[in-house]
């Protein structure tokens, strides 16, 4: 092999080594397959210590361009081939740097967020993301808060603010929680840029390597990017339209030692299903027990639309064992990002030392909009307004699919939230279904997305808020075809295709 | 030891001994110094397997309750005393859930953060923080940037927004970035929630347990904060007024692997110090050598106020090795809460996923605010007046310690930024020098606060950038007085102290 070591340049030698191998193999002068000196050779022959030539190989075989089997010898990978010559813009000059050498290893499937941006296609009718209604948002209303925010607040908007959050919004969110049930001081209030960065913060102030914690599976996907990883154990729990199944956690937590029970027990996302309150009772109950406590993502809570207001499980839990997360995404200003997090002192401490870690504090203009909305009742208006909105849609949709779907699907239709949870024969695969439905330019969620363990393939996620009427019909129809068209050729092609067909989901 | 097992109770063995020895130890029950059965024999008494004992008091060492020592026994450790009686808020329930033992184990160093609290006061001469002039703040730009914003874009910006950032915005840093001497694709930018969100996204994407980072030392303590772990290896670089300093840099970089260097070569934080050309050159064509890319913070670069312009590291640098990092914060909207990343494309497309994972997107409000001040103009007849003032005020600053400090006290005025950097005598200790300040209410940031290693104690930083001109000669009067008391006092009582007193900062 033609390695040639400069000692005068002051560029380590297994650098040197490193660098004219990848080279060779990059340029295609050693090719997929080929096989390398055994280390012990090369460094003979260059007259270095074999672990320099060990460590230059190892680089190699982590950038995934050689690998090694034991007995046979070190080969270059077919990997390899697919690096070569390295996409240019044209005109640009020659990256000299290999970048995916400096990228630590991870798993990722990016489906969902594929699936996100063709949804997002002119033209498309998606029933993909749980975004809210545009035919809602009123940009005055929006606009005049602002405006009388600036006026009254002037520059500190724009001026560093403070860790734990808005003052003023502090407040406001204190009146608000205590009104559905939460009664809390402030200083057991962090302001955060919303849901997904106050479960990272999470991660942050209470997660160890070695950890384990238990998710709702499926739940939503945003929750385990955050927590998967290596040092992490993610342990699912099954959901039931009562929720959580909670003999199932009942046994995981009897054979496995738990940091975080994490759990979403109003419209959970992306089944719709919720918690009756009997259940919410045992659930704090079992958290009591084993001194485990639930981090409870209420963020769809505040859309019901129909039936009796559950309250929160912070609300029924008196002794601080529930971290509570809620944001205003949902119910209509996700583009400001803000949320808040409700725990005890100790643990709001930690979370805020995170906080100021990941970004120092939340943007004020966006906290002072909010608050302002709050304050002039503006936002409790919103909401009730939202809500008639998507009782309205939930309805079309529920026509739209009776007409449209064949029986053998069954729909679950919940008091609230943005989604409803269709759940189709067994031998239906969701995933192929939205390969047809693209072509028809309409898109859902398959149910597999949902899942970070024991995937289910026969379900759906339809998210209607965000479609005007005239498309939650259009779109209905063309899944409906689809079914259709699914079942005839079942029955004709499958005779035995049918017979899981009404499986229940738990 | 008085520990009773309940089979029938759905709660873990260890568990119940665990919480029961917790228990006692917290209400007085077991005292500091008192000796634990060892675990074999309490096994034996129980019935249990010695593991379960075992497990209890992993669990107990862990929450810093007992401590074992080989060849004597486990005993109860005088933590246990202080946390015994937690603080209880008047009227509320007791917890029953022990937070501490949930927390992972961090140290942290917190007098950074108690100096800005106690900075913050009414009626404190601050000269700790480095925050921009209120004085400068135009509330009714922001008002109208606002609202010509809202009535243009309408309800769009209180939606979810692009992960990469608000399109508006990045066009707009574009035109600016190439101003500046950095051609720069639009995919090539990545917006955050300022650049401490930055570093944090660089952490997540491009370090892996185990790698070692090259930071200045000094530096600015949100960069450590972030990258302080068991699991990565901080490497400390000198700071000259000349910037890093590159020989030591070298050698660092021949003896370690290492991922990435960090620097900050325009008015570096704390010191203000500004590499010049000819060493920014040198810096890319080692990190060129080594292959290892330059994260490059330019917060300040924007606030020069006299002198030539620099060209940045990534001005100089089509090879695309430096991962360029801004904001709006320094030059006058940290509230907003809006920075940017710029990198070559595969680092864009790792940041992204991560800053996905970390809060969604930047929040949309404060982009387009942003986007619109710019591309009115305003933003840089905002720059250059904010420059004008700095450049004001440090006159002043120049002025009142001319007039004030005693000869023996160096200090560097940058030509641009927020602070000067002051070196007393070898013998004078900062901190002690901050109490005294404090006591007459004013403050500063001790040198050794922005250390992450071989902290120097006999050097502090100067922010007078938010400070109204007389209160710069205020805070400057009353540091002076101290500064000549101390000086008094060395003469008089310490003969040998003043040996060391111009001994220069490299």
């Amino acid at each position: 092999m033609l390695v040639t070591l400069d000692g005068n340049l002051r560029k380590p030698l297994y650098m040197q080594i490193r660098d004219q191998i990848r080279g060779r193999i990059l340029s295609g002068g050693l090719k997929s397959g080929d096989r390398l000196e055994p280390s012990r050779e090369l460094a003979h022959q260059l007259g270095v210590h074999r672990t320099t030539v060990g460590n230059a190989y190892a680089d190699l075989e982590s950038e995934g361009l050689i690998q090694g089997t034991v007995g046979r010898g070190t080969f270059v990978t077919p990997l390899a081939e697919t690096m070569r010559a390295p996409r240019k813009a044209p005109g640009r000059p020659t990256q000299d740097i290999f970048w995916e050498s400096f990228f630590p290893k991870e798993a990722r499937d990016d489906s969902l967020g594929r699936l996100m941006a063709s949804s997002a296609e002119e033209g498309v009718i998606s029933f993909a993301a749980a975004h809210g209604s545009e035919e809602l948002t009123s940009p005055d209303l929006i606009r005049r808060a602002a405006d009388a925010v600036l006026r009254r607040e002037g520059g500190r908007l724009v001026q560093y603010g403070s860790t734990a959050g808005y003052h003023p919004l502090k407040a406001y969110l204190q009146i608000r929680l205590r009104r559905d049930g939460i009664p809390v001081e402030l200083d057991e209030i962090l302001v955060t840029h919303g849901c997904q960065q106050s479960l990272d913060l999470l991660r942050r102030a209470l997660v160890s390597p070695g950890d384990s914690v238990v998710c709702e599976n499926p739940t939503y996907t945003g929750l385990w990017n955050v927590f998967e990883s290596p040092s992490v154990r993610l342990l699912g729990v099954p959901v039931t339209p009562e929720g959580m199944d909670l003999d199932a956690l009942e046994s995981l937590l009897e054979q496995n030692r738990v940091k975080l029970i994490f759990s979403s027990p109003s419209f959970q996302n992306p089944t719709g299903f919720t918690m009756p309150l009997a259940v919410r009772q045992r659930l704090l109950e079992i958290a009591r027990r084993f001194q485990i406590p639930i981090v409870e993502d209420d963020v769809y809570g505040a859309l019901r639309c129909r039936g009796r207001q559950i309250p929160p499980l912070k609300a029924l839990d008196p002794a601080g064992l529930v971290i509570y997360l809620n944001s205003f995404s949902k119910v209509g200003f996700p583009g400001l990002r803000v949320g808040w997090i409700v725990a005890s002192r100790p643990v709001i401490e930690r979370l805020q030392w995170a906080k100021q870690r990941a970004d120092l504090h939340t943007n004020v203009l966006g906290q002072a909009v909010v608050q302002e909305l709050g304050a002039r009742g503006l936002l409790d208006k919103w909401i009730r307004k939202t809500c008639r909105v998507y009782a309205h849609k939930q309805d079309v949709l529920r026509c739209a699919l009776a007409r449209h779907f064949p029986p053998e699907v069954r729909v679950f239709y919940p008091e609230g939230g943005m989604s409803v949870w269709v759940e189709l024969p067994a031998f239906m695969d969701a995933e192929e279904l939205l390969v047809k439905a693209r072509e028809r330019r309409m898109t859902f969620a398959p149910a597999r997305y949902f899942y970070f363990q024991n995937p289910r393939h026969n379900a759906l996620r339809l998210c209607y808020t965000a479609l005007p009427d005239e498309k939650i019909e259009k779109g209905a129809a063309i899944l409906g075809d689809l079914l259709r068209a699914e079942m005839r050729r079942a029955r004709k092609g499958r005779p035995g295709a049918l017979a899981g067909a009404s499986v229940a989901l738990v």
